[in-house]
């Protein structure tokens, strides 16, 4: 009865309209709930002091799949569910370096004409043979800030860092089973030094086991060197924040999807000649990003990134780097190219909101849940996946605003 | 029995297990099955034929709670819905332009700590006697991108622009009745003319409304000039790419939150003085954020948008725009100032997804579902939720930064 | 005597040596000789003592052919010139909005290959029959930050200034005969509002005068207003620093200069078909410079920048923004179009380096010198023919680039 | 006679008015005048003949100092030269990694106050003890970018790459006595591959050296892989544009300096106290550059980058990288410390603009002309002495900023 942690001995106090009656009398707060029932009992009682306050209805919020209790590692507070309606794209036919055959690609959306959008593209790489993809770097990253005394300090500390990867790789090891440190990158400005640890995190997107890997190498950048912690993230990770460092160097995994699809393909199919996909991806996706100072070079990357990251139980805050996309298009003889590049695509297979109920399902789907063989294999295919979704919307897109402006054009003409 | 959409005319073909096999043996393909089945057993029939293809098991993404013939606007391919859970902070009290007084805020995430992390957040916030909001800026944009002979036609057709804006606005305003174009930027590069289309979308996030309207003023503008319309959006929009134009210029609602602690508040609840949560800020948002090249000069404003927008029904890909944040924090006499600035969050109480009932719900929990009084006003007060949830998630991770820091120092001094 | 201002008065103290020696002696300062000798004696005494304490020789430094009473707006602590390389190129047929027919363009510069590239690219130009040129924007800005207490407060200070124009363009425009208030742009972060004034400078570059017109602007927006200034310049206007707002809304010239080249021309002249030169322009200055985070999507406008701006007198820090460029070229039926568009080029033909001597006569090669007819007419000339030389520059070094690839390729095909 | 190289044998047609009649008529170009007489009667021919064209009159460009045929690896088409004055400040007190001692720093300019200005900051240098500098990287790089069939060939290039580092060391270093390859880094972006060769150029600024360098390692690359070269610059270098590439990873000289200053200097002399200081640097270089999306976080680096630039022969177009620099400001226990970090400076004290007689002058006045001992040092020190006076730069603009805002509001509040 004292045990706060076991659910099974708050069932004298798991009526929820009782609980809720007791947060409202400030015996305890809101997030306390979970101290006095079982997570499931806490949520209805959530629901019930939400709807008291607000007059808001949570029916619908309650009538949630999964089981209450396996929800810790992914909220608290926990009022219900929120549920995205998936639809599914695809077969999706990709030859990659982890994934060969063919896919379907589960999307959550609430945007209308998004799947649609994506499946027709889906329809064009098949009638093309297929799309490649490729992972062609691997790396989750994390980076400390540390003060120094000024420039002078800072140097020393460089250099130490630059001495002594080993004494950082034991730190950073000790602490996961499956992570590796790859390299540790040193940045300064004045007096406060960044370094950028990455690592492969093999099938986990692995945010938290980089960080806790880089606390520990951060306490020996302490213990041996000048340099004090100030924290343990630095912003040049860089998280969920549309920075060029991950456009650059890339984050998570970097990985490009192509395809080559027949001129005649293209016209039956996108209702467009090559010419003019191909035109209206440079004045809108490289000369109008450009003008506008983006770092996205791609008409809906996001839309294909967040519904799968959605359906796929990935964090949704990090489809702000999945945009960091680049779509090249050009005509080649009695052909179409296309290509989409994701600098910084943040996926696992394992953890985070991969093991909810409807995530693992969508995974499933996808052949890619849980650790993969070898590690990373899984998390690899995913994002190859992604990319190749990704080409697909983009071909959609392009085809979409090229035909009906063609269509316009005839119009006007026909006038 | 011809009435392909009527779901009841299907009566006699909506076994899912006989759709699916239909479908196998090529007598319809997956996005055609809507037209032999109510969507319900379409999306059934969808999730039979992807366990037989993949192998997966879909009963969790089958057991949705929406009415699938609702969700016609929202998806296509409907296998079903996935499940995010969904905590609540707060409350928050926020004295705002369009919201006044305390607001519980839904979070729909699978990041384990974000929700409580948010919620000490709203702690902080409440014990300094609660946050200011206020939308500053309200503007959804599309640019079109049209083809011109060169740069002496360029400069014909942007005075044509300059000295027609009536014209422009009659034709957009005649196809809506809620939006109202704001005004009309020309940029050009080369032979490329953009033109940024800017509308008061009222209570709605406004990218079909606004895409719709500059359909219409695109066509006179082709019309009446030489320009030929090459796409309806140019990617000067900017949607759903990192850009600077909106970090510069804004998009949807600009809006920032800021509140003002005294420093015992600080100290007791963020364990930190405020002089270590504003060297945080300076090292990690403004210092790595510029080496970074960074639009985000923040901890982790996307999470909280990321959550927000998903358990609202906002459109996921626009936490991309949403994450152009920049978080200041000053030292004042006995007190610590912070603010969040948001310069792009796309966001709306009417479309969207925000009619789906998990979603409408907690839009009632947040007491702005709907259109609001006088029009905009519930989405300028979604605005300014967010924006002081974000407040709460920064201060709580700087605070945990800065403390654990703190801590970590103490140790060592202890040895 | 005590007129320090008069240099005839310095008369008995004015031999350099003897001069030198007082300063070493600690009876008066480096940057004081001034106040005891003419500006050319002064900076002879700094010249002996440079020589004496570093053992450097500057025999050459003083022989400069200005005179050093002249260069007090320009230069303080004088010892002498630095003299640059000055070369021409041309002749380039441009059909302007401010300039029509031919013109020689002077480049400074100690880069060998430079001018011979800009000249081979006018020949280019020349056998085209001309290149176009507009000047699309020309606004001069100054952004001043201010403190308020919050976002609050920060509304009303927008608001005020939305609702005050006129009396701001009043303010500033008392401080300038010239000069005139054409915009006020505020933006808010937190409790700093930053109003960015942009001014239509006519001949000038106008940086002084902008500063001066808004420090009076900004005296009366302290007066009326609880905003507190903080700084006249709060860096968006942006001065000298590579800013995306420049890139998008422009500062000083948004020019852009183009040409359509006849395929034959381009073939004998640049020896790469135009699909070639339309190859290394879309992977270097667009997908390279996409996958840089770049603000620059060009091959070399800065070097043209900078030897035009070093030539004609301009500020060389600015050339910064000047390389805020974007090159698109395109395959069109039997011919090669190409364009530059710079968006935030700072010139001006009066004041600043423009009427010293050999700048000055830089400034008549092209009949720019002084103020226009209409005013603005010869600074709005100048930047066209920048940008037609930038257009020249880029022509010439995406085809030494794709010929030399080319003439490569024919070496390995035949071996 | 027939060797036109010889300026000697040119004797007879060394007229420069004969000369320009004879281009007049046709009879050869503006840049074969070289071919028909030595370069200074060339020269002095192209004036005669602009003179006659465009009415300008070129004597002070004649009166130049340099030997007009010592100019041929810095300028073609040969006119003059342009004088720009030049001022000193100093001397500057720098303890850093390369330089050791007080130093005068020259400055070419024509804008008045800056040397003035930047004199000012090394005063409170001096008084402060003196500032500190390293240069933390050194780096010239040059980026090809070459077309693969897709991304799989893409990987199957960057394999290659990875595994024959040594293969292309040896032969880029073929090309070279000085130049080390020290790394290189493949980027893909579809199908193009770029790769970034990066270099050690001791005390050259080494653009020359990087691409003949590359264009040998590139010649490898196209023998060995499938890849076929575009260009031998990719725009990933990147060169003259301010790409975010180089403000993350450097290029050329990554370099910081910075000083303590005791607050009882900074009150006397900038008349501020340290805390104003420290605000008008948050408010104006971060969160104003923020909001401006810049690669600058400074007041003016790129004034002082430009100044010296000029004065010692650097390439002025590169001052573009080097104003990406991050301005630090912090108050520390009864001082300011404050700290510019440069990223980008590309500098050499050998080739280019370094050998002209005013700009050696200048250089031997900073005591770095020629090459160092060891190799590099003197570009070391060179890039450290302008970083140190870039930061008297900013400490000297944040402190007139500062100052003139309180010297108002005791105006205001002496009202």
């Amino acid at each position: 009865m004292t045990d706060v942690d076991d659910p099974a001995d708050h069932g004298d106090v798991a009526d929820p309209t009782e609980l809720a009656e007791r947060v409202r009398d400030g015996e305890f707060r809101l997030h306390e709930l979970d101290d006095h029932a079982d997570r499931a009992s806490a949520a209805a009682a959530r629901r019930r002091l939400l709807e008291a306050e607000t007059g808001a209805d949570l029916d619908a919020v309650g009538g949630y799949a999964f089981d209450a209790a396996d929800t810790e590692g992914n909220v608290e507070n926990l009022l219900g569910a929120v549920q995205v309606p998936m639809g599914v794209a695809g077969p999706l036919p990709i030859d990659g370096g982890a994934v060969s055959g063919e896919r379907y690609l589960p999307l959550a959306t609430t945007e209308g004409a998004l799947v649609a959008s994506v499946n027709r593209g889906c329809g064009v790489i098949r009638a093309a043979g297929g799309a490649s993809a490729r992972v062609l770097k691997s790396r989750m990253t994390r980076a400390p800030v540390f003060r120094v005394a000024g420039v002078g300090e800072a140097e020393r500390v460089v250099e130490w860092v630059r001495n002594h990867r080993e004494t950082l790789r034991e730190a950073a090891e000790s602490t996961t089973s499956h992570g590796e440190l790859v390299d540790v990158t040193p940045y300064v400005v004045g007096d406060s030094v960044f370094l950028r640890f990455g690592y492969d995190t093999k099938d986990a997107m692995g945010m938290n086991m980089a960080t806790i890997a880089t606390q520990a190498a951060s306490e020996v950048v302490e213990r041996e060197t000048p340099a004090a912690l100030v924290a343990l993230s630095g912003n040049l990770c860089t998280d969920k924040k549309p920075a060029a460092i991950n456009a650059v160097e890339g984050r998570g995994r970097s990985v490009v999807a192509d395809v080559e699809i027949p001129a005649a393909v293209v016209e039956e199919r996108l209702h467009a000649p090559p010419a003019a996909i191909a035109e209206v991806n440079t004045r809108k996706n490289h000369l109008g990003s450009a003008k506008a100072s983006s770092l996205g070079f791609n008409a809906q990357a996001a839309n294909v990134v967040a519904a799968a990251f959605l359906a796929t139980g990935q964090d949704a805050a990090q489809v702000v780097e999945g945009a960091n996309a680049i779509t090249s298009v050009e005509v080649r003889k009695r052909a179409l190219y296309a290509s989409v590049s994701l600098a910084s695509l943040e996926v696992g297979t394992v953890g985070g909101g991969t093991t909810l109920p409807t995530q693992s399902e969508a995974l499933s789907v996808l052949g890619v849940g849980g650790g993969g063989d070898p590690p990373g294999a899984n998390a690899d295919a995913l994002a190859e996946v992604i990319a190749a979704g990704a080409l697909a919307g983009e071909l959609s897109l392009l085809g979409a605003l090229a035909s009906s402006n063609l269509a316009s054009a005839h119009e006007q003409l026909g006038r």
